[in-house]
């Protein structure tokens, strides 16, 4: 089973593949999607929109685990986020793969059993529950691998988190 | 010219065809496109995309009006109008024309000359600005109809609202 993680958001969008072999998790790749600021924000979204629908196209995931929108900053940037993470939701629904979300909580404490893990000990459970020699860079992709490894992780238990 | 308005929502967008010959503005279409609560919030968001795409390809709009995103109410309803709007957004832009936005005060104060006009003043006006026998229906679709007018009203000076 190949699952896409996504980590939404409007300049930068995380994203990251992993595969499910059995008991085995194998790291297939990540990466992050960029729109600039000098572009309209129409622009960035149908960047963010065709950005997605080509990743989907190249790794055929079974499934798609996002993280849940989350309102720490201010509401500037929740705006931004919700205008960016709607496209990204609409290209993964045109896909038609079931979709799931996971706050950033519970992916912190699926990956490194601490709810309140900070970014240093993401990226390196993250690291070494995948085996890699270096950590995943961006943060940004690094959050999108972790949201898929929770989802691989979640197991039987993921149905309850299927987005409404 | 042709204009398409578009009052942006998760549950229910409104969206106004209005057509500017010379001094006179000729009435197209009106309507609301419409998701249930009970599709999944990716299944809404493309129905809002695809829905969109159909009202495009179908009047050919030469640019596009949007009523800003104004959060009177709450954060819940601004997280899910980001959404909506972001999807509505990423679909005008993969058509291509010129997109304009304008505030709720702004679209009052250009259709009845007032910025805190109430929603009957503003159905009344419509009508009687496009020689309509009865007002438009629902509200959104008026609102929608209504920031097409704005933006045939503001004329050259509308160039300051190009969306960002």
């Amino acid at each position: 089973m190949k699952i896409l993680g996504i980590d939404p958001g409007l300049a930068t969008m995380g994203w990251g593949v992993v595969e499910n072999e059995g008991s085995r998790m194998r790291f297939v790749a990540a990466g992050a999607l960029i729109t600039r600021p000098e572009e309209s924000l129409p622009e960035r979204l149908l960047s963010l929109f065709t950005g997605t629908r080509d990743l989907l196209t190249l790794y055929r995931p079974d499934e798609i685990a996002f993280e849940e929108l989350f309102f720490a900053k201010n509401i500037t940037t929740a705006i931004a986020v919700g205008h960016a993470r709607g496209c990204t939701l609409c290209a993964c629904a045109e896909y038609g793969r079931p979709i799931y979300e996971y706050t950033p909580m519970q992916i912190k404490q699926s990956v490194t059993g601490y709810g309140k893990a900070d970014k240093h000990q993401m990226q390196h459970m993250v690291r070494l529950l995948l085996g890699l020699e270096d950590i995943i860079r961006p943060d940004d992709a690094a959050d999108a691998v972790a949201a898929a490894l929770t989802h691989i992780q979640a197991g039987r238990l993921k149905e309850q988190y299927l987005m409404k």
